[in-house]
């Protein structure tokens, strides 16, 4: 046992989502061995002096495409530059999508997936698995993917047309299967025809600029698909989770569909909870393409905050990035044609900071809540809790030690992220991860990331996660339908011709 | 000119929809000649005095389906004695669906409902047409009709899938032809799909019986197809109307998008504003099926209340009935499996009673907003106002005088209707039709009917209804989207592989 | 008969508020004689030629403070100046508010204000009468007014503190009396306790300037209040019109209120319609100082289009202007001192024009619900109808000839307004009255206002206004409480020490 | 030590807020010494058999009234029977309340009420204290009561007008004084002026009976107070805790509030959860008068699912009682007059029974949730988490062994409780306690209570609980309201009179 594999946090705040205390953190082979205050630890112990600090658990980061292959292009960040990005940011785990085509098979693709990644991920991870097309085999596949592969979750797309899109018969036969083996539905909420449609018509107007992009998709594209995809999951009693909700409308449907007790997560991310859409009329073409992804940013300036409110009072549940980094010279593809622009953004590394200056140095959150929307909640709703999402003994050392009082600049020279712009450039954040550490280790510290690829695992996930399937599981028991009891019929009735 | 086609109506009040005085009404020739006090007429003019009565316009109908040919059996009131019901409730105008199959002629259909109906019908009528697939004769038989047959609405379905069922992207074409013929587009609001899939669901549970008609489409499902049909509808500037709003959920929708700006306009009907969903689960399966249509009546008891409410408050806007009446032994086609049970229910002669009795005796509109809501709101949204649906002069002379404070008990044993019972069976309703003039004659009187087959006209509708086409004229010219002015890219751009 | 007193207004398009038809218009005598194409008439008749332009009746401006004595100082515009800048912008009535001092008489205010403004108006008016305090007195006062003089409206404040606020128990009070004469009872919601402390508090702070009146008395110590009003009306079956309804928090209370039954009529203002409370952060004090009014302006820029949304939908249902000017050195009473600035803006000339060009330019809402807003529905309400707020036989002659299609800057240097700004300075409207006929005579006409002093009359109103208090008699009667029959308790009954 | 003090729980679920787990838990000296499976420990240990039950942190019931004299009478259950009770339910601390009359020494009464309580209680509990009156001694007394007497919470009145009510001025120094000591306000929120002009009204037409409690307070009277303390809290940066939220409006309001970023909790009660104002209107006086409580229950049934949902859904976030019993023969002091009926139901024995079933067993909420309503989130806004609340390392013994499978039946001929009727009785629930756990002890299992009067302590609450004030102190800081900078203003004054 080298001394990299003990160390001692002295004397930080620990911060967990339920409450906070002054105690020391002693880790041992990766794992959190003892959480109370004034440790005797064995000698060779590194200690790191956390006074004044918070400790919490290291985000997770739900909604990550590194190096996917989209639109013509590969992202400009891979497993290893995306996961590094992600732990100098106070990132420890990625959950990132393995994408099949149109009817190929979803377990290649998931083996695909994960021939790239594990050589090359700096921290821990798992995969989520697309539902691209329906088939009898594809069902078949969910099983194995369930049972075998370490997948409980499932995203399927109400739009891309033709490419990833299913349509409502598909929807319910699909959430029906998750329902049946244990797994989450996932959602891209936005409706694909109309998205065809709304393109078509502003490039027949001449309208080819990044402004179009968001023309051609107005919130209510959103919103409707999202309302339309909680009454499909509701139907079947499946739970759903509705990935980017970027909208005010969305996230209000999502409200309240959990206020009329569906069993609906919302998930904003770090680009919606900390821009917005009216950089796509800048007059720079590079700027405005620079912020294009679907579902889009909303030029309505106050939709960040109201995002963050929800997401403060629990409207909205997780956060997670949608990471998916294209170059300057990448977006320009679609120079002459919004509809040819690779669609994605950065924020692996960015979101703990903008989620803590947004939500908690503005007071709409404290830091216990902070650590449930960047960590906890997702590894209950993707049954990794308490291994990750906590500082507990016995949980995995995946933890970061956080400065909420200093303040850094975000800006595409300094970040770790592949990609030569930052939507957040020049914002400055309170909340500076000062080092972070992943599976025991130390891997980011002093501004520099320390992590080698291939240090981190795939992470494999179980079924019925506990927060998502309890109330699932009970209303399959109490609320089955019956029939009413009655006599038959015997009346006249009608000759048919 | 015979005696008949003079009329005074002496000392009644007068109610339009703005306001009421006491007037004298005089008519000549079907049309209303005069409306002041203290009229002197000609010799010879029949008087009916009115005095403590209330004069208002013939009721509008908007939504009947008279001898529909439909699963397999054909409605029970055909066109005359439909229309005979019609004047004896009070209502002088009906509005019919021509309704052709996948693949047919819409012309056809039309020209086919036109031969059945005009001989038959006791008062004036129109024909929307319902657009029932999709191809470009389908787009060029609208115009059409809209240009030479007098027709200014289509109805599409998001319900009965493979039998009427557009998918979005045809809702999507179809209203954005509305859109550039100046009709407006009717939706049918229920998510075909899911239907489908919760009538299979309903009777793999065993659950044959009425009740899983409501089940296995529960209000969700119609709120999702409102929300759907709203965004589709504004995503192409085209006015919408929303037949049928039968559920607390999806008036909301309405509502909601009304504040929103979107030009839409919701109807509830007789059924949903004068009772409920309950009796799906009543023991006697006759008097449960009795109360099948789609989309069902609402098991939650404040339902209709609700509905009146918002229909009080222009959140809704016009009533009609979806009359389309089978009688006990046609319904038992469905004896063992709901979904055999045909669809629909009685009111058109109840209508203009039961909206009296629960709307203004209730206290929640006055007689005006009664007036709007069964007569002139209908006469405007399909431009025929103030031909129809105001007493004025110049008007046609269709209108009822009618005693607010008698009382009259509804019942299968004394209605005009041509169906074996009556939904609203022993519901006692203040607001009571005296005497009822269509053209310019008495057509019912001391609870007699004596009109003749024939004697209504087919009424022609021109496109490009003020109410409803003002505004989106106006957006179509002030809010044409438009591109940012910008130096095009001049930086690198990757090279695809 | 001088032939100004014969006016025929050819050709143009007649605008009420239920529908528009080309038609001539005939006036004698300060009455319409008839409204029909192709009129003839006699010799001598002047004759207006309309052809393009719409004729519609002319605005009713339901809310005015002209030469109002207020907080040590005169509002600038007296009932001439007022009435004339009325005249110009196409408003040939306005009804303005007599407001006695505590303890007072209410009758001796109204004589006062009837002895002011009888000599000085240009158009006809009428007089809301202020409850600033309570007592049997003021209650029979109350009776007085309404029976003897004219008056169905009184207004309640819920803020001014020490001057003109009541408390609860004597809203309650005053609501009960409105009840019972058949007078509508006007709040101005405000949270006044809430107002003091806010006030205190930012002085303390040191912010003295414009920005403090809106930061200490943000949105929801309106739409609380609001709240708060609506429930005890509704408490005591009284109709309530909320006054300037300026924040889309207060509006939407209004608009629930009124999904739920509640008889209450929302009126926001030109100044809440036309512009927005980001003034208050105005660089230049007199600017900022310039629209401080109560209640504020809201920072929020969304709140004027969605105010218009909800008066297009009737969720709002008429418009005022709160006209009550202040120039330049009167608002500097305040230069230190937030609280010691002069409440009040323009608007009486200004209001026509802002709302066709926020409302109906940008197709919002169309003509004929222009004319509701801003006329019809006031009449109603304020039972003045159809002798105003409607062009049709018998009406009075009050109207104005309209060109949609040109434009006008509104600017100090231009308007009638005897106040040296102009809150819309710079605005381009479409829509520009273009002659204004008041009491059968041409007052207004290419560019000049010809009236004379004391031309116009104090228009009496009777109590029990039908669109206000139809449904508030029926409720009176159908929903009376009753008690349950019951057996007496007749067990054990614990005996008091 | 006694073997008593070593407890040993073996192989149970141990059921916290954010997860469960199979554990053995071991407890000594009152407190939890470890959680982790297959605990060994010292001879001599009593062990409890867990295995396929839950283990759970006793509940905490945030709302008593125990032998609190009101109304003429004294409450049946006094301190002793009330907490003997309490734990019979699995309920382990109760918070009641200190209440002066008005003019009275908060500080008095606070030790009255020690003194009464102290020797009584059989389980932990602490002490609210109401502000019914405002003077500058009664502020001092409350920053006593928190520095030196444990107290961090002080509950208004906004009813019971010239007994305990507080006026809006009031209210606001009363929130303004919490804010500055670190205290959370607690509102009874309910229009007390309408209360007393509603009952004058009901009497007055003859209503008598217990309906007409209902009747003079209707749910909007309670929806306006809420909206109404939650503004002025707001205004001064005051956490808000409204207790007893009873109807379905008021539950949307503190929702809304929430998602609009108050920092506001709602608390519903056994009563509004489990039954509902139905009962009013029962035949029998005696039932209907024991439902009598302020606010009332309501009648609508929808209203006991839907506060379960928004509990579900943490709209609402705690669960209390209001327990405060009196029997029939007290009741019966009202028997000619509801305004004299004692108000008070009881819910201390059956509160954790009642959110089982209905929330638990419906599939509302899953067990991790039931947790966190019934015991957690009490614990952390009155700054007890993690002493109680929690079951970990460190925390109170307090806790229950649950049985969620079996089922009991809730009745005034077995429960607990000094009164003889049950609002629920004949309630059937899922959910029982099979054991719980006081301060370490076994004090109620196999049905019987086995606790000692005065066994419980007075548990100080120390002021700015986290939950409750991360929030607002970071608020206070970044949320400072500034003044715009400007020249002076240098124009012309008006001079005044």
């Amino acid at each position: 046992m080298t001394s990299q594999s003990r160390i001692l946090i002295k004397g930080g705040k620990v911060v967990n989502e339920d409450y906070s205390e002054i105690a020391d953190v002693y880790i041992e082979n990766g794992v959190i061995h003892a959480v109370e205050p004034d440790l005797k630890v064995p000698a060779g112990t590194r200690v790191v002096d956390a006074k004044g600090k918070l400790l919490m658990p290291g985000g997770i980061d739900t909604h990550t495409h590194m190096e996917l292959a989209f639109m013509g292009t590969v992202a400009a960040d891979d497993f290893y530059t995306g996961t590094k990005a992600a732990l100098a940011g106070g990132t420890t785990m990625i959950l990132d999508f393995s994408i099949p085509q149109k009817g190929a098979s979803l377990l290649e693709a998931y083996e695909r997936w994960r021939s790239i990644a594990d050589p090359k991920v700096c921290c821990d991870y798992s995969l989520h698995v697309a539902v691209t097309w329906w088939s009898d085999w594809v069902k078949q596949e969910m099983e194995t993917l369930v049972e075998e592969k370490g997948v409980n979750s499932f995203k399927m797309f109400m739009a891309y047309k033709d490419v990833f899109m299913l349509s409502d018969q598909e929807l319910h036969a699909a959430f029906s299967q998750c329902k049946d083996i244990g797994a989450i539905a996932q959602v891209h909420a936005e409706n694909g025809d109309l998205i065809v449609e709304g393109a078509k018509r502003m490039l027949k107007l001449g309208i080819t600029g990044p402004e179009g992009h968001e023309m051609c998709r107005p919130e209510e594209v959103e919103a409707e698909a999202t309302q339309r995809a909680i009454t499909i999951a509701h139907a079947v009693n499946c739970p759903l989770y509705v990935v980017h909700v970027m909208s005010k409308s969305a996230a209000r449907v999502v409200g309240n569909a959990r206020r009329n007790g569906c069993v609906v997560f919302g998930e904003p991310i770090a680009a919606g909870l900390g821009t917005d859409g009216t950089h796509y009329w800048h007059k720079d073409w590079a700027h405005a393409a620079g912020f294009v992804m679907g579902p889009p940013l909303r030029p309505d300036p106050s939709t960040p905050g109201y995002l963050m409110d929800l997401l403060a009072n629990d409207d909205l549940t997780v956060s997670g990035t949608d990471h998916c980094t294209f170059s300057v010279c990448q977006k320009a593809l679609g120079k002459d044609d919004f509809t040819k622009i690779p669609n994605g953004v950065n924020g692996v590394e960015d979101r703990m900071s903008v989620i803590w200056e947004k939500g908690v140095h503005s007071g709409k959150m404290d830091e216990n809540r902070f650590v449930a929307v960047t960590s906890s909640n997702a590894a209950k709703i993707f049954n990794l809790y308490p291994q990750k999402g906590r500082i507990a003994k016995g949980s995995d050392a995946d933890l970061v030690v956080w400065d909420p009082k200093a303040t850094r600049l975000i800006s595409a020279k300094t970040h770790h992220q592949a990609v030569d712009y930052n939507i957040f450039e020049g914002m400055v954040c309170h909340g500076v991860p000062l080092l972070t550490i992943s599976r025991g280790m130390v891997v980011y510290e002093g501004g520099r990331v320390m992590a080698q690829p291939g240090q981190g695992r795939f992470i494999p996930r179980k079924p019925y996660a506990d927060m998502v399937y309890k109330r699932i599981r009970q209303r399959e028991e109490v609320r089955k339908p019956s029939a009413v009891a009655r006599n038959p019929y015997d009346g006249e009735i009608i000759s048919l011709a």
